[in-house]
Parts: C-alpha cells; sequence; structure tokens
C-alpha cells in the first residue's frame, strides 16, 4: 500500500519540509505542500515535481493542505508551532499529524532549551486533544540529507507518540523514504529527539563538520515494530 | 601521561560506577571506589584487583575517596546524586566531577522525566558553583557493556560541560578506556544524554534488544576535540 494516502506538509517551502515532501513524492506519495502563502507552496511543488519528472505534488495553504490529506507532517520553525496548528484543530480530527518541530531558541540554537513540560511534541499533544494522533519524527534528519536524493541517509529517526498504531505507520512511512525508524517511546520522550537537534548542531560546530546525526545501536539490521 | 590521575568513583558498588572502575583499573588509572559503606567499597575494589590481575583499586567512604582523586566520577542513583554530593563540596574544589547520573524515576524508567530545569547535571553544576567543574557524561552506556572487557562498546559518550578544558581533559579519559568521547555543548545539553537513557530504556523493551547504545554519525573516523 505504499504511496497510497496522501501527506500534507506544512511548512513545506522551508528546508526541512522541502527535503521531507521532495523524499515522499519521490517515493510515489501524492504530497501537498502547505504555506500561509498559496502561491509560494505551488512554486515549491512545482520544482519538487520538475525534480522528480512526475507530477505528484501541489501547493495550496495550510488548511486546504490538510483536508485533502490522511496524514499531515508538521515542519514549521518553533515560533510558528502552535500557531499554525490551533486554527486546523478540527481539520486534523482523526488525522496522524507528524510533528517535527523543534524547540529551537535563537540566537543560541546550539543550546538545550526544552520547553516547560520537557517536550514541544508532547505539548502539543495535549493542546489538541486524543483526536489528533501527534507522532515526533525527524527533528535530526538534516534538510542537506533529504535533499540529496543520491545518497542514503546516515541518521535514524526516533519515533515517539502516545498511538502505538499511529507510531507504527509513522515508521512504515519513514522507511518508505529508505530511513530506519525506531519507536522511542511515548510523546513525552520526543524531549530526547528534541534536545539532540542542537547537540547535533553543537558538535557540527565543534568539529567543523556540515551534517551530524544518530544512529542507534544494538538492534538487528532490519528490526521491525 | 595516559593512566597518572587518581579516579574516584563514588557509587562504584553498583552495575554502572563498577564497570566504570573497571574499565579505568584496567586501563592503568589508579582507582579508589567509594561508598557509603567503606567495607563493601573495599569488597568491590578487590573483586576488580582480581579479575584485571592488578592491585590498582582500594576502596572507601566516599569522603576519603574523594580526597585522594584529582578525577571524581558520580555514578549514584539519581536520587542519591545531591546528597550524596552536597556534604562533599569543599573537598570537591578544582576538582573535575564527571557526573554521570540518570535523571530516571521509578517506576516509569523508559519515560523521560527531567527534572526542572531540564537537566540533572545542570542543576548539579548550579548548586555546586564555579569552583567544582562538573561534566556530563557516561549516561547512554550500559554497564553490561563495561563489564564486558573482551568487547568494543557500540556506544557514543556525549560529553558536555560549561568548562571546555574539563571537557576535553574527560573526553581524552573516555578514550582511554576505549570508548569515543563527543564534546555535546554546554551542562544544559546534558539534558539530551540524559533523556536518551530512558529512550534507549523503552528501545530495549520494544524491540527486545539487551542493551542498544547510541552513535553520532558524520564524523571523521578518529576525531579529536
Amino acid at each position: 500500500m505504499s504511496g497510497s494516502e496522501t501527506i500534507a506538509v506544512l511548512g513545506g517551502t522551508g528546508n526541512e519540509g522541502g527535503g521531507l515532501a521532495l523524499r515522499f513524492a519521490h517515493a510515489g506519495y501524492p504530497v501537498v505542500i502547505g504555506s500561509r502563502d498559496a502561491a509560494r507552496a505551488a512554486e515549491a511543488a512545482s520544482k519538487i515535481n520538475e525534480r522528480i519528472g512526475h507530477s505528484r505534488t501541489r501547493g495550496t495553504d495550510n488548511a486546504q493542505a490538510v483536508t485533502g490529506a490522511q496524514i499531515v507532517l508538521l515542519t514549521v520553525p518553533f515560533a510558528g508551532q502552535v500557531k499554525t496548528v490551533e486554527p486546523l484543530r478540527d481539520a486534523l480530527q482523526g488525522k496522524i499529524l507528524i510533528d517535527a518541530t523543534v524547540p529551537l531558541v535563537p540566537p543560541k540554537v546550539s543550546r538545550v532549551q526544552l520547553p516547560d513540560g520537557g517536550s514541544a511534541v508532547a505539548n502539543l499533544q495535549a493542546l489538541l486533544g486524543g483526536g489528533v494522533r501527534v507522532v515526533s519524527a525527524f527533528q535530526n534528519v538534516s534538510a542537506h540529507h533529504l535533499a540529496d536524493l543520491d545518497h542514503d541517509v546516515d541518521c535514524d529517526v526516533l519515533v515517539c507518540g502516545d498511538d502505538g498504531t499511529a507510531c507504527e505507520k509513522v515508521i512504515e512511512l519513514v522507511e518508505a523514504i529508505g530511513l530506519r525508524g525506531i519507536y522511542a517511546g511515548t510523546a513525552g520522550n520526543s524531549a530526547a529527539a528534541e534536545a539532540l537537534t542542537s547537540v547535533l548542531i553543537a558538535i557540527n560546530r565543534r568539529y567543523k563538520i556540515p551534517r551530524s546525526g544518530i544512529r542507534i545501536t544494538g538492534l538487528p539490521v532490519k528490526e521491525k515494530l
């Protein structure tokens, strides 16, 4: 059934969202890029279509993007997380919301600055209520890695959420775009993935490397949930 | 100069502390195991000496252990972190305190439950003041891995602290016992390592594996600070 669900990428005009939209479209999924600016979303979508040689991506505003999708991927900056999602609460009911939000607080983005409560994703789940199945993923994958379709991404994806079935679905999606998804606990455990992004930025700076990532060791090579 | 400093391991009668004491003694460092109970510490020390075939480890109470050491390694359970260290504040002045404390809150040890302020290690640094150079390390390395001298440990050590020179020293010590130490930012970034331990416990349970770990990707094979 790979490639059957339509995936909305809110913030898909940014680097991280654009990279994920590209990967999902390349893997055969219909993708709708959402943005506050529908014209910019349409432009980003047409670039992806050009790049993959298929007309599989379209762009529109965030509300329209959610309406047409089964899976919604949130990739806006932390400062825009709640204000992007809150007006979409009704439209998100019953859907899986993959939240890739990292609580980076500029200018000190290499410092872990977790929000009150400990996790941006867990806070969003609490705000939206149980009718929206929020799953944390993709915080540690560099946008540059995602944009480079010719290379494997040397980074695991920690997948956290309170709904086990939704987590399983997200791991399937992660694997569909060639990454390894690992179930890492309930929504609050997203704190680890959120904190790790600042650690990876600190490592990039200290060791003068472009993009560090993480791997979980000790798992069998092809472990399924 | 490897092996020259005496290392005190507070909580060295436990599994994690015992594993680290064994590794340091095996690498040639004089090790003093500290415990509330000096007799138990002496017993743990003699087992290590027997195992490595050298009389390089001794045991005593925590206060005595700190007095004779240049480097102090704290490996007590979270509930004992502050009460073990607070009475030793004067004895710790000018020393490096490597804090391996993980804020696990039983019974839900697979759930990330970071303390107020976000990091147990950063809180300890704040409590002790700048005269004690607190460095976070070893939170993610399984005690079983450490106890098994015949195998390489497939896990990196994230090293965080506000004093760069102290972090550099700790990375040297990590490498002396055959692990890879990676500078991961200031003390507050220890939140990532602390949170990851619960994530690794969740992963061990879900995938029915004995000991997961983490690796940082994207670094050159033998990167130095």
